[in-house]
């Protein structure tokens, strides 16, 4: 794309394109094109709001539920339209004749691109030029500039940049479209216009400020109004720049305070030269880069797509100290309505936690400031201590839907909330890898101690004791894979329960030790008795799951019983297809899986299964699993590629990889997936470039595929950034800290100790075994 | 329909009905069940705006133009929405089960009644009861009123009543949807909602006031709030009263006192009982129906359609002394963008003309008020006098846009503002034709006569002298054939303009000598001269039409050389189809005819054709004619009746009467064929009921079908209220006057005289006669 905007691009590894309008790609290319700073997330709907669009501004963590079952994420106003006729007819897509049209998405700078050449009926064509985004310097702003030139002819031209308060939250299932906000204030101060809405039921108040100024003949005139008309020479540029503020508070309360504050900070982005605006916001953006950058020597595509993933994880980052979390579909879309599950936790925190701990702390502090809640949700199903919603949204109330709708398109009831229970446990395994990454006393101590212990007491109240059979059982559940609902004793869900009793109790001896005035504190807080504790190792101990004689790990109680279906066609793309015949009703009947569940199990508590035992499983489960979730392919990978099933584990990945970009789910439209981003940056950077932690330590030993030719990226691990430049055979490491250390690494299976802030290059020792990844 | 609003119900030949939800259906739906008093038009949109609604909600003459080509009728904010949420779940159609489903639209006292059964996900059953209109009283005021009862538990319902601004004009071609209307203010005032709202370009100004109350348990209650939560027991109804008025002001000016006044109109009827407004509304409608109503003794659903027709005439006609007029899908819908053609003054006019004179004098007083810019279109091209649009708005200037869509779905210029400049005299006709049934004087002093004098100069400058043959030529024209673009002498075009002239040039004459001081008035100000006039005979007497040796009028010049092309196959309904193989952009190269346009030259000119003549022509056209307009069908079905083409006149006349009512011509969505109201109405009174008007008297011979016992209406002619109780064998007649005289009627073709407020009963003197009308 040549134009107005040509010095904003950079080279193609770092571009997302739309090289043509396609109608029925709207909707999919407004969630892959959409821009974010975490507060804001705005879809890429076209400024001109093509019939079909879905425009979508969400701030993270305003929600509403006023016309809906549970809570949804609001869709705002969208401050992002522009609509310019000329003498009558619309210049958009879709209406006039489109002679080229591009959009760029520029992932290292968080620009959105537009070059469109149009044609009108009279055979006039319009050059239109746009550039956006939302600030990631000010992160309530948001900046839009338009270059329109009639190429052929004088013309009169009409724009209207109001904010367009007609978008609403798309429609589901039982509940139809719906507007979760309603206007309150409007008009016009200062040459700006603002607008006040607010949710109705939460009354989560926004108000929007917005300003226009236009430069012509190098004139730059301050817009009175959103509306307006004026005139071009044949040939003549002018140059559009609208600039927003939105900002969200959290009551009806002194909304004359927060408005002018509002328009303060306004003003003073509305003052600043656009160019200004711009740099700010590509210098933020350069900073997150530095930190969650991942280059990979490799075919052009790959790198693309991996930027194109982890843009989208800097996008919804919540900077919001646990006002808000990332939904399933982070700030891209509305699907499960902007809910929380444990995507944020397992999948996506991760990738934060090993390079910005900051926004893994927020995502915890999610949690963790929504105790309160999870202890009356235990409370009244009379647990004990705390129990996590399945689906979360602003209150930590479980949000989850009674109905929904099934993979085969039908309507059904919803179980998960009642059953789903493992998210408990999900949520302290989180805790504990925050706390093993960052050392983070501070945050156990006001947060972290806490979760353990009262989720470790939930799961002894969830627990039933069989007499009989001398073992704890965890009853009447369902684990990941949703296929089989109400099952007993689903071994994901049982070993993570057990899990977590023994980091509990592990902890509590800890503190007790290192730090006896928090642990009596917490003792005092939650009436937490030593009996108490102790009990949590006789129920570890006999919590237990069923295992054949090969050493295969049984799903859950009867699952063996289930009928065998093996999973041997598959698609394009390598994964595997349904068998014919077979109704998605009856599922439930079949050893069918829908998703990573045992293996889930194998891949988060790594440490306790063999070599051996993860292969029998693998061999087991990966024939009989459906991938029918965006979270099991990247789960998949990093395990088949554990078992030397590498032609697998790369085609895993790939899916992974590209769920979104080429909509493999057919559902990119509702958003992006984000647990599938995370999941993809773990079987980048746990699967290919073989890090991992073992007792408590780092270790690097990586397994690219050859056409990987190297890899560098840093992480975070306990207060250092580790910078690495790894290849098969060799791994340079340096480890930056502001204190001069010795610290262990584990290189290549071995534990080594470095000095910190020094350059280091180990090499392989038996680099022919690095063969047996050729694929 | 039992239920709630039973004892509004009348029997099944007042009432339209839709028995069950289609959504296929659901746009025309909204234009058949369409509600409005003339100053308002409202689309029968459901209250929930399910998915593809098209909400509608017009003020007669509010057009805007800011994004689009030419000026539209703009649709306005919706004030008939109204959600409501039962735990989440939308108590909707499309969302909900649906156990039954009415809507009812009573004719006869203008209420859209609606009873629909819901059941939840959760198998639980609403009753869902609705009645709503727009006063025919209080022209500003609209009201709903919603029974709802949940029949299986008690729920929490949430409402939403706010005015909906989301709206928008539909999209067209070459603009996209556009919104003409900007929300400038809005809040609540002692427990009422405002809105005002402008269109950005010619800036009217719409003030809303809304306001709800509730009936729970036999308590009313004044909702503060337009959203509101409430709680029902088991079988408790709620009854929500939802009160608007909406009034527009022409400017920005004065803002505030147009509020209040607005607010205090709203007030009043706010606090008028809920069951008094229901009965000044019906009581209006039946004064209405008293003046405009047609009994038919037949089958029931002839007279449930007649009464349709009437009715929607009744809903658009415009009352607001010229300020709109009926655009060619009154106030339905947007199609032709709400533009008044020729329609209103040839199709429409006559109904109203001879029911309530004063909406007559409206619809030319519309054009009389803006003689100014009539001037300046005539002007403007170099000719004289003055010169009708094509297509007119707000302005009176041209609103024909650049481009169209063809028959065939292809864009395609425009040329009919360029050529189609018969309206000039057909409105010349309309304007004479007023006299004469009205006697109308003062119309004619202050406007009438100015129309006359001014529309035949216009003829003068826009005929052109063919020195060869001696004969005055009007070239480059297009006449209602709109197949047929740029021709010389249309026959149609070419007589009424003669006959422009020739009316023109009497009344000159007729003032001259009966009221010299206005002639004298107006010749100073239009500085006509007797030599003028005179120039006026010689034109006319030579203009001519081409005539072959059978007598057959040739349409225009050469198009007897064109292409010859029968119509043989016909559809369902009788209509003729075309042929295969011909291509709609080949049409102009055949004798192929859109619609009626020599025969419709017979039928307005009747009087100078002897029947002959008519038969000739008939024969001729009636095989060529396509019927591709809905002004089509109605004419030849009065022509077909005189020519005793019997069977056709039946035909053609049951295609006129359900063009909408059976989407025949598949775009009732975009509104109701307002021209082929007015057309069905004179099939029904100048064809079967045999009304004519000879020498300016009024005759009636009836010429029912069979199965047509009897008629009953009334006419207005001459100042006298004509009730007329018609078989084909007997005429029973009332003149009502407050003056008591003698007056000259036409009984079954021959002038008696009669005396006012006496009975008479005329039999016919040769009933055997009427054998021939068997059909």
């Amino acid at each position: 794309m040549k134009g107005f905007y040509s010095h904003y691009i950079d080279d193609d590894s770092w571009l997302i394109k739309e090289n043509k309008w396609e109608h029925s790609l709207q909707n999919i290319h407004e969630a892959l094109f959409s821009l974010g700073n975490g507060y804001l997330g705005v879809r890429a709907v076209l400024e001109e709001i093509p019939l079909g669009a879905m425009p979508g501004t969400y701030i993270a963590g305003v929600y509403d539920k006023m016309f809906s079952q549970v809570a949804e994420l609001v869709n705002l106003p969208n401050p992002f339209n522009f609509t310019a006729t000329a003498e009558g007819e619309k210049i958009a897509l879709g209406i006039m004749d489109v002679l080229k049209h591009q959009r760029i998405l520029n992932l290292k700078k968080g620009l959105l691109l537009r070059h469109t050449l149009y044609q009108s009926s009279k055979e006039h064509r319009f050059d239109y030029q746009c550039l956006r985004f939302v600030s990631m310097k000010n992160k309530n702003t948001g900046v839009m500039q338009i270059a329109l030139t009639p190429l052929d002819s004088a013309c009169e031209i009409d724009i209207n940049t109001q904010i367009d308060t007609s978008v609403y939250n798309g429609p589901i299932l039982t509940e139809g479209q719906k507007r979760h906000f309603r206007i309150k204030e409007l008009g016009q101060f200062r040459n700006a216009g603002y607008l006040l809405v607010q949710t109705p039921e939460k009354k989560h108040t926004i108000v929007y400020w917005s300003g226009l100024y236009y430069e012509i003949n190098g004139r730059k005139i301050l817009a009175k109004d959103s509306i307006l008309k004026i005139k071009l020479k044949k040939g003549q540029t002018i140059i559009f720049t609208k600039i927003f503020c939105i900002k969200c508070f959290p009551s009806q309360s002194k909304i004359v305070k927060h408005k002018r504050e509002a328009f303060k900070k306004f003003y003073k982005v509305l003052h600043t030269e656009f160019d200004v605006l711009v740099e700010e916001h590509i210098k933020s953006w350069e900073k997150l880069w530095q930190k969650a950058g991942i280059l990979v020597e490799g075919k052009a595509d790959l790198q693309q797509n991996i930027r194109f993933n982890i843009y989208h994880m800097l996008i919804c980052a919540p900077a919001d100290n646990g006002f808000s979390s990332i939904g399933a579909r982070t700030l891209t879309g509305e699907g499960y309505r902007g809910h929380i599950f444990w995507d944020a936790e397992i999948f996506l925190m991760p990738f934060y936690l090993f390079t910005m701990p900051k926004i893994a702390k927020n995502i915890l502090l999610y949690r963790c400031s929504r105790l309160k809640r999870a202890r009356e949700i235990a409370k009244k199903l009379k647990f004990r201590g705390i129990m996590f919603p399945w689906e979360s949204a602003d209150t930590g109330e479980e949000e989850t839907p009674a109905w929904a709708r099934d993979i085969d398109g039908s309507i059904t009831k919803v179980y998960t909330h009642k059953m789903e229970h493992h998210i408990t446990a999900d949520i302290a395994y989180a805790v504990y890898n925050y706390f093993i990454a960052t050392g983070d006393e501070r945050f156990m101590e006001r947060y972290g101690y806490e979760v353990l212990f009262e989720t470790a007491r939930f799961w002894v109240s969830r627990a039933e004791y069989n007499k009989e059979k001398n073992r704890y059982e965890i009853n009447h559940v369902i684990g990941p894979d949703e296929f089989h609902v109400n099952v007993n004793n689903n071994a994901y869900t049982n070993m993570m329960a057990k899990w977590n009793l023994t980091v509990a109790r592990k902890m509590f001896y800890k503190i007790r030790e290192d730090a006896p005035s928090v642990s009596q504190r917490l003792q005092r807080k939650l009436k937490l008795k030593c009996e108490e504790v102790k009990n949590w190792k006789k129920v570890a101990s006999l919590i237990s799951i069923n295992m054949n004689k090969e050493g295969v790990i049984e799903q859950f109680d009867g699952y063996f019983k289930l009928k065998k279906v093996i999973l041997t066609e598959t698609d394009e793309n390598g994964m595997p297809v349904l068998p014919r015949g077979l109704k998605i009703k009856e599922l439930a009947k079949t050893q069918l899986v829908k998703q990573a569940d045992t293996l889930m199990l194998l891949y988060l508590l790594s440490d306790n299964f063999d070599l051996k035992t993860k292969k029998v499983n693998y061999d087991f489960y990966i024939k009989r699993t459906l991938h029918k979730s965006s979270l099991s392919p990247s789960i998949h990978s990093i395990l088949a590629l554990e078992c030397r099933d590498l032609h697998r584990a790369y085609d895993l990945f790939n899916v992974s990889l590209c769920i979104d970009i080429n909509n493999l789910y057919g559902n990119t439209k509702d958003g992006i997936h984000g647990a599938c981003l995370g999941g993809t940056w773990q079987a980048i950077v746990f699967g290919f470039a073989g890090i991992s932690i073992k007792e408590e330590r780092l270790f690097i030993d990586p397994r690219m595929p050859r056409s990987w030719k190297r890899m560098i990226f840093s992480l975070f691990w306990k207060g250092k950034r580790l910078k690495l430049d790894l290849t098969n055979e060799s791994i340079k490491l340096r480890a930056v800290s502001s204190k001069e250390e010795e610290i262990e690494i584990g290189i290549f299976d071995k534990l080594t100790s470095i000095r910190t802030n020094e350059d280091y290059v180990f090499e392989r020792e038996m680099p022919a075994l690095i063969t047996e990844y050729y694929y």
